[in-house]
C-alpha cells in the first residue's frame, strides 16, 4: 500500500492561541491563564494525550471483529507529567517535554480476562501514535479495567 | 518548581469517532471516510502534527521578549507519512507510527538571519511536544522562511 502523507498547519493567534488546520478542520489550542494564555482550548499537550487516547480507540474498533472480540465501550484515561524547570528554565538534565505518560483502558465487553489483555496489547503495538511517542517518554499502561 | 500533571480522557463513540475531554474542552477526532470513519473531526495522526505546530508557536511567543527578538507572525506547516502496511497490516519490519515530521516555519520578524535561526533553535529545544516526539520518528526541520 502507498504512503499516507497528511498534513496540517499552526498558525500563531492573539497572545498563546493557536489555530490549527487539518483538511477542512480547525482546532484551537492555547494556555490557561495561569500559563499567561487566555484559555480559549486545550494546551498542546493535553492534546497530545488526547491523540494517544484516541488513537487507541479508533484502533480499537477498525480490529475488534478481526480479533474476535466483542467491544462495546472503549475508553481511556491519560496523565502525564511535565516539569517547568525543563519547559520555562531550561535547567540542565529536565527535559523539556513529557516526563512520563500514565493511561488507564477501560473497555466493556464479554470476553475473558485473557483475551482482553491480549487484545490491549495488539492495540498498544498497532496504534501510530503510540509508536511516534516511543523513544523519550515512558509510556506506562496503569491498568486495564473491564465492565462487564 | 512543581509538576505539573495534565490529564485527559477518550472515548469511543458512533464507528471511529472519538471525543475527547481535557479540563472543560472536549474535541473530536474521526478518520476520513476513505478509512471508514465518518469524517467528523482530525485524526489522531493530523491532530498529533497539529500539537507539534502549536507548541512550537506558544513557545515562539513565550519567549520572543527575554530572547530578544520581535516575532509578528509565526506559523508552522507540518506533513507527517504513514506507512498503511505497519499500521493496518502489521508487516514485519514497518512501523506503526510515523516514518517522518517533516515542518517549515515561518516568521515575520525584523531579525537578521542568524538572530531568527538562533530563535527558532531555542524554540525548538523548549517545545515540549517535539521532545516527547524525540525517539523513534525522524523530525526533520525543512526550512525557515522569514517574511519582512
Amino acid at each position: 500500500m502507498a504512503i499516507v502523507t497528511f498534513r496540517s498547519e499552526s498558525i500563531l493567534r492573539e497572545g498563546l492561541s493557536v489555530e490549527n488546520r487539518a483538511g477542512k478542520f480547525t482546532v484551537l489550542m492555547d494556555e490557561p491563564e495561569t500559563l499567561r494564555g487566555t484559555d480559549t482550548g486545550m494546551n498542546p499537550v493535553e492534546m497530545l494525550l488526547c491523540c494517544l487516547g484516541a488513537c487507541q480507540c479508533i484502533v480499537a474498533r477498525l480490529f475488534a471483529r478481526a480479533r474476535k472480540i466483542q467491544v462495546q465501550d472503549f475508553r481511556v484515561e491519560l496523565e502525564g507529567d511535565l516539569d517547568p524547570d525543563g519547559f520555562l528554565r531550561g535547567r540542565d538534565g529536565v527535559r523539556a517535554g513529557l516526563q512520563e505518560i500514565r493511561y488507564t483502558v477501560h473497555i466493556r465487553t464479554d470476553a475473558d480476562e485473557e483475551k482482553v489483555r491480549e487484545f490491549i496489547e495488539f492495540v498498544k503495538s498497532r496504534c501510530p501514535v503510540n509508536d511516534s511517542l516511543l523513544g523519550h517518554v515512558p509510556i506506562v499502561q496503569k491498568g486495564i479495567v473491564i465492565d462487564k
